[in-house]
């Protein structure tokens, strides 16, 4: 069996125990509350792990494009969501062929969306269910209002080939108690214009860990959880020996005392920091940070005494583990110093 | 043949004119001025653009990854420069390789780095030119000093398999009377010590165009000049109407009078704002500004009077188009609205 020393830099290592142990840890809590969960695959784009999580008990999955859906579909997942406008004739022909092999439902949060929606689905007897995205304060996607949100939703019931589905929203961190309070009101307007709304579906790893008993969210749709990175750890979702995708990389250069420089730049890690300081840390080496990135080198600073040398090899966790899958070709699972197996990141590239 | 219009977005859209004619100019200021070009391929990845460049008058190319280089290769490229300290077993061997098969040239700023070279590279009718990388002012690789230049310099010149080549720097943006300085001095120190220094090469794309007839620089290794980007629109190289790369996408929500959201987010433009504000701008809509990005879709904010619709079509001109050409698979050359070609983006992923 090969070993991490075998493989060559820059490289993703997925610890295979600990996303184990992370979906385990999620469903669990998920089950407790009563909650749904449809994991987000944008994190890994992997069938290998959407498998895993279907089987931990997931009721279905989520992804961001119709190209990641046929990925999945093509995969053997059978229960997908694509809470997305798919807008076009080109995506709706492809949206309309993967609703005739898998359990889909989309969104919209405009007429002209929806129009779309209703000129391509036209079968009553195989209708596609259909979430109002509602804004409920991150500023994104989304009607405004629960006015708004009844109107549509009595659009969408009135297509022959569409059902309303419910509601789903993107809070962004830290706005929980703000969008438990906009969903429920938008519930209770729906209802007393007598629209049935039986699945309302939150998203984001770390307002999952906040969600109770009494929230009107049925289903969450978590990505991150499942490898962790930097952010998260920062959030409080977990240490930085939860992290289970560390990028491996090389110390190709220490030119000063304090600064050492890695084969891993932003085409490696990414330039996104979701606004931490730094792009990233090096495991088991306090005092190693990664503070400035170019496109194929990565600059470490050094301090308190941490020391690297020249062809040492690190593994750096990240701050955003979602964009650096989406820079990577394959991914390595690994126990341990084992890999124990390469997969493509095949869900990666799909663009549209 | 295919129109703009017939493709799914998110897509590149690469205005092969543009990119022609930003070839040609940097390549008729770097003969007016005696320069040689050696064009950075990180930015485009293409065997088409770099043997374009090629037939504009440069003298080889420049790679940043073995795996690039070994593409190039593959595709007939035949002179190849890697300033980039190669370290370990497995990457060293695949320098070998393809130093047994086209003109190739690489850089140290370390004994390291020089060991592992020197075991590799030990025959002396077919020597490697390793050229010193030099710290001018950047803060990334490089030797800190004219001193520690001729040092190294003196140690490369040891070695029976390898020949010293010059030296190299990236002296970023706006550093180019501070490495002139810098340079002058190592090639002074140099010729003391009865070292000939007969290629200095340096690089980046604003800089280049500062350079004059006086330059100690002997060769230039430019890389987003072919297409230009709203970094080097703000740095005074080009205009707007000179980009030649931009992110082809579509309107799929407009949830407030001055909120729109396209289909291309930090996925697509990546997070690397190289310092400017906001992540891009809307070819011919001013007024139209890409002022936040989540994974797949980017926020565009109006002002002054600045209109979109939903379904709408726009070309973004992201801030570093470097990084864009990395996240996806293939590019499509246009003329006007027309489609004229449609590239794999072959040198991406190739990490190593």
């Amino acid at each position: 069996m090969r070993s991490i020393d075998d493989l060559d830099t820059p490289a993703i290592l997925i610890d295979a125990g600990r996303a184990e142990a992370n979906i385990a840890r999620a469903q669990a809590h998920a089950d407790r509350h009563g909650l749904k969960l449809r994991p987000h695959i944008k994190t890994h784009k992997l069938p290998y792990w959407a498998k895993k999580q279907i089987a931990a008990g997931a009721v279905g999955i989520t992804c961001q494009k119709i190209g990641e859906a046929e990925v999945m579909a093509d995969a053997g997942l059978t229960d997908i969501f694509l809470p997305y406008n798919i807008l076009g004739r080109a995506k709706l022909e492809r949206l309309k062929a993967l609703h005739g092999r898998v359990t889909l439902s989309v969104t919209t949060d405009s007429m002209d969306t929806l129009m779309g929606l209703a000129a391509t689905f036209t079968d009553p007897g195989h209708r596609l269910p259909v979430l109002v995205e509602c804004d409920t304060g991150m500023g994104r996607c989304g009607v405004q209002s629960a006015g708004e949100a009844v109107a549509l939703a009595s659009e969408i019931d009135k297509v022959r080939g569409l059902v309303f589905g419910g509601l789903m929203t993107y809070p962004g961190a830290g706005r929980a108690a703000e969008t438990e309070a906009w969903l429920a009101d938008a519930q209770q307007a729906l209802a007393a214009a007598g629209l049935s709304c039986e699945r309302i579906s939150s998203g984001g790893t770390p307002d999952m860990w906040r969600s109770g008993e009494h929230s009107v969210v049925t289903e969450y749709r978590p990505g991150t959880y499942i490898y962790l990175d930097r952010y998260q750890v920062a959030k409080g979702v977990g240490s930085l020996d939860d992290c289970a995708l560390t990028v491996l990389s090389t110390v190709v250069s220490h030119p000063t005392p304090i600064r050492a420089i890695l084969d891993a730049g932003s085409k490696a890690l990414s330039s996104d920091t979701l606004g931490l300081a730094d792009f990233g840390e090096l495991l088991g080496i306090s005092g190693a940070r990664v503070t400035s990135l170019s496109e194929e080198h990565g600059n470490v600073t050094l301090s308190g005494g941490a020391e690297l040398r020249i062809g040492e090899r690190v593994r750096v966790v990240p701050d955003h583990c979602c964009v650096v899958t989406n820079l990577f070709d394959e991914v390595h699972l690994i126990e341990g110093d084992k890999v124990i197996e390469t997969l493509p990141v095949k869900a990666r590239g799909r663009m549209g």
